[in-house]
């Protein structure tokens, strides 16, 4: 690595990470100047926070909770006292799965057993599509809100993960955000979703599978491992904000805890308060150095039901993707990402950027 | 299937296909009726082709050939007669990998041993980047050829991914076309691409996998099994164009030689004409049923040198995917595509399409 780690000199190269196995090109010949890369989507140009300004169009602002599908919980709770809500977890009005289908009958096996007979390529599309809404304020965006707003919403994905992981049907559950329309959001007002799914999604599966071999032949976790200095961008006694070393998109962000944890819904008060910090830093950062770009995040934990001896290469994590590019037929058909960012370069421009002001 | 089958009354359902392994999930509550379905980017709403139209900014154009990379080769070839050409293949000016690097030393070994060891995680940028200018013509979409014309731009594919498999260090070829600047386009000079890449790109190595997984449990290709009238929309005596069981993409179409073969490139004239009088019926009734949509499509073969014992189950084929709706962390996170529209549905309205007129 010593060549490309030279600045200014950078030269094509092919990187395969740890974690999905993944190819990745980077190529630094097809973008400007890795300062220069810019969202010209910005979502949100001019927020101007203020608390008078509900969207009458919007459903989730507050005020018009009844135009909403039902809600799961609150934050905080109606109960014992009725103050205003802060965070309120609904069904989505569109599913893309539903809830009141007849589950598939869960299996009964050993650990080897797939979720499916192999065959099988058809079950009903029973699951659960639940919405977070992360504020009551149209115009707030979630690094608006300060740390512990911020690690509230993390506590409510992961006590909402907590109640899916108990329906038997439930394989596994993706937490996401999509920040901005060309990153899939259809609403603009600040929101997250999560998907139950009956089956283990399949780059749960792909992940899973190269993390447990990566073990195998190293002894070691994939993600423990990651003591790059030169990708660091931040972190805290127990969590690490890196640039990943075969990032698939410019500017890709991951939050890692240091300890080795499978499941994020574990995730306690204290630590969620250390991660909503970091995650604000890093969405700020984003939002100043690539002009408020469209951006997912998604959070890649464990299959329920794991039995402990897969534990040892499981580590849940969380990412970030900046949508600066567009996706094509070369991406689509190979699965193979072009990155024309170096992770040092993002890494180095993201850690030194200052948003204290 | 049967409750799937009547229209009018579909749910949600979850369905795994058997060439990449994925889930899919259809739901048809997040869309309008499967007739609704159209572009709002449309590419080019009013394409006018007259013969006299270069673009002066153009460098695909005919004329401006010394502004463009170096040629590879052109169709017709320029000797022993000078007349004019219909398709030039040239070096990207842009490439995202690099021909003029060290390629990797090819490694030596039994067919099991992967194309780097386990443990690398990082190699120089060589491969090959190529583009297929499909016509002198600026106002010319790749449809608006007649079928002898589209199968030159097929025999065109092939003959430069001959060359390339002559290369020790290249691995595979992906052969693309992205049409509009959503679909990845960064020119609208109708073209196509090919990398040549020194590693096998992960979704290749996915789907083939997965593909032998299938036969060792069935004894039958995945591809050589398709045989479902409903999501059938056109065959020729040697290719079939379908919708299939389980698309990712709403109005995905496949198409497929009936015959059992491996790699894309050994197609000779005769199939490559009813492919191409294929492929440009396909493509006209995307752009009629969806509003001229952006869209990719990919040639899936096979990694060169492999060992006839694999080849049972390795099939190549062409993967259509009209760009009709946005990515979100959702598909990104866990790999599952949310489609809105079923398989049969979207087959039996291309089926009865009727794009003669």
């Amino acid at each position: 690595l010593s060549a490309s780690m030279a600045e200014g000199s950078r030269t094509s190269e092919a990187r395969r990470d740890d974690v999905f196995g993944r190819w990745v090109i980077f190529s630094p010949a097809r973008s400007r100047r890795p300062t220069d890369l810019k969202s010209h989507n910005p979502t949100n140009p001019s927020p101007a926070p203020s608390a008078d300004a509900p969207k009458p169009s919007c459903p989730f602002c507050a005020g018009r909770e009844s135009e909403c599908a039902p809600e799961i919980f609150r934050v905080p709770p109606p109960e014992p006292e009725a103050s205003p809500w802060r965070i309120r977890v609904i069904e989505n009005l569109y599913p893309a799965l539903r809830r009141d289908l007849v589950p598939p009958a869960p299996l009964v096996g050993g650990e080897e057993e797939e979720e499916t007979a192999p065959g099988e390529r058809a079950m009903c599309g029973f699951g659960f599509h639940d919405v977070v809404i992360e504020t009551p304020r149209h115009d707030v965006r979630l690094w608006d809100l300060d740390a512990e707003g911020v690690s509230d919403v993390l506590l409510a994905y992961a006590a909402r993960v907590r109640q899916l992981a108990e329906h038997p049907a439930v394989k596994y559950v993706q937490v996401f955000k999509n920040h901005g329309a060309s990153a899939g959001a259809s609403m603009a007002h600040s929101h997250s979703q999560m998907l139950g799914t009956p089956f283990v999604p399949p780059s749960v599966t792909t992940r899973l599978n190269h993390m447990k071999e990566t073990f195998e032949r190293s002894g070691h976790c994939s993600l423990c491992e990651i003591r790059s200095e030169y990708t660091l961008i931040s972190e805290t006694p127990n969590f690490s904000a890196i640039v990943p070393f075969a990032a698939s998109y410019p500017f890709e962000i991951w939050i890692i805890p240091r300890q080795h944890i499978s499941y994020f819904h574990e995730i306690g008060q204290d630590k969620a308060l250390e991660l909503g910090s970091l995650l604000k830093t890093m969405l700020q950062k984003l939002c100043k150095q690539l002009n408020d770009p469209p951006f997912n995040f998604m959070i890649h934990s464990s299959p329920f039901g794991l039995s402990s001896s897969r534990l040892p290469y499981a580590h849940w994590f969380l990412q970030i993707v900046p949508q600066l590019s567009v996706i094509g037929g070369f991406e689509i058909g190979s699965g193979c990402y072009i990155n024309p960012v170096f992770p040092e370069d993002a890494a180095k421009i993201l850690r030194e950027l200052d948003c204290s002001t």
